[in-house]
């Protein structure tokens, strides 16, 4: 089939991989000239994954024209911020598309809207699905065995997809929980920062292997007062994701926790990213979510004090581990489970 | 209080620290005489922890007319497979003290019980309790933040035994769950195989994380058939003591795994590793169980073959990956929590 992904970041580019190796004809819309080129003529993308080579098969534009042209699943992979932008301006050519799917893993900061949600809005009838998992593109790219999650309402359309997109170091489990996905994808990247601020302040592996459970706790206690499904976040796109990016050097929001733990200064490790840390900005709209919902989440609200309240790192992480002595299970939410 | 800790091994010391710096008077009972006396002269386990200064007020012995003189709590820190032996060579000591704490992680191989099991059996009127969560006892012993989980039967009883055990860089959770515990603790150890496995064949990050989730789907359906309650699996015994043993080199388990990975035989992994790994055995007891209660472990029995089937690595983690696309949560179980 003919897919087209938008976006030309490292996601974009090895999820592009994967389905023009399995055969679809696969084009990318990209930014920037550079990246088409490169795509194009030299079969790599040098700015994201430099050392890959991709197949011929895929091909990337700068043009919507170009690569929505007969295509018939539109695939999303773009930072959450972007996609309102995005969309507004490409939105004759996408809503002329039935399938979607979104690979973002992140909440837009201003509307507190899922990518799920903000695409529904633009494209009303359209089937749109959501990929979650721990996949870090590096090894998708490097044909490393990745399993995913691809979540979709309709189980008979989902498992169609499903079936296009696997591939033989790419395995697919189906969900019927598109909103779970992706608020597991996203929440995850807070708790990644705690994690790597733990790691930066030397802490060790003890103390980082509590932060990410105790971490998970608080996404399932805002993911399911969100309308994620529980056992989503005990699955491949919560736990699954949710390890990867807090014991993985490969990620970024690890890697700007890492640097606050270290004591360096936020505007200064962002400006050395070059690349975008979803965490920093989904930490905002945690916060203000859980007040809401009047949800207890100490590590992210740590996480919150420490970007934007310029909070002791140390501090901080001393307070969470010096709480009152308590059980491990308190809430009524999970002596429902127990 | 007094505090007699059974082994003095490197989980057994570690733990007799944190108890003796909160200022218990504590005794560990070890099999030999050099280990005794380098604890009790030079202050450090040269064999477990020997870079660890040991506080004054712990002392060993190879007597237990002195380490149970007294005692108000019994630690047990020795392997599974020891406990009915030692047991039965020091009941008339041990059952004259109320409390014991089991910190055992694992599963005795030839009677198929847990050692809360056997403990119950020798010391039918004591209140039995079980420790788990994410926790080397390296980094215990160095200071650094540890959350652990404490499970009773009798809330009040476990509450008491809590605030005498939790300490500055010991968090303690409550838990009332006991089985599940020790399930957690045990049953993690075949998975940490396969996540070392994972690793020593360099199929990636993304690989391991998706063992280690499904891995712990594989916990969840066998340990709760075993009376373990759903929450305790997804709490800091569960998955987080899962994640620090499947990610974190210190681990025994994942040690042997990772070797088999590199292509190494058992039999010499296990020579030179000079230390328990419970998961090799461990493995042959869940495979009894997981078809005795008919529940499908594909991981786990992979693991099961690559021991002591002599089956390749490599060709039966593939096999793992390249079966029929699927649903998640396809069980009726876990579609009952979704």
């Amino acid at each position: 089939m003919k897919i087209a992904v938008i976006g030309g970041g490292s996601w974009g580019t090895a999820l592009s991989k994967v389905f023009a190796e399995k055969g679809h004809q696969v084009s990318i819309l990209v930014r920037r000239k550079e990246v088409a080129l490169a795509i194009n003529q030299k079969k790599t993308n040098p700015f994201y994954l430099p050392e890959i080579t991709l197949p011929s098969n895929l091909k990337a534009s700068l043009y919507p024209e170009e690569v929505f042209l007969n295509a018939e699943v539109v695939v999303w992979a773009i930072p959450s911020f972007a996609l309102k932008e995005v969309l507004n301006q490409i939105k004759d050519f996408v809503e002329k598309v039935d399938f979607h799917l979104s690979c973002i893993k992140g909440i837009d900061f201003q509307s507190k809207k899922t990518p799920l949600t903000i695409l529904k809005e633009f494209l009303s009838k359209k089937e749109i699905f959501v990929l979650g998992g721990p996949s870090f593109a590096k090894e998708v790219a490097q044909g490393l065995p990745t399993a995913v999650v691809l979540a979709g309402e309709k189980e008979d359309l989902t498992q169609k997809l499903q079936e296009e997109i696997a591939y033989s170091y790419f395995r697919v489990y189906r969900s019927d929980d598109p909103k779970g996905v992706e608020l597991a994808g996203a929440l995850k990247n807070v708790i990644a920062i705690a994690s790597g601020i733990s790691d930066g302040l030397g802490l060790g592996l003890n103390a980082r292997a509590s932060l990410i459970t105790r971490g998970l706790v608080e996404i399932v206690r805002l993911g399911t007062k969100l309308g994620g499904k529980l056992a989503t976040f005990y699955g491949l796109a919560g736990i699954g994701d949710l390890l990867l990016t807090c014991t993985g050097a490969l990620s970024r929001n690890y890697k700007v926790g890492y640097a606050l733990g270290k004591g360096e200064n936020l505007s200064q490790i962002l400006k050395n990213l070059h690349q975008v840390a979803e965490g920093v900005k989904t930490c905002l709209v945690v916060k203000e979510l859980a007040e809401k919902y009047n949800v207890e989440l100490p590590i992210s609200f740590a996480v919150y004090d420490i970007l934007y309240k310029n909070e002791e790192p140390k501090k901080c992480l001393k307070n969470l581990l010096s709480r009152a002595l308590k059980k491990e299970f308190e809430d009524p939410f999970f002596v429902s489970i127990s």
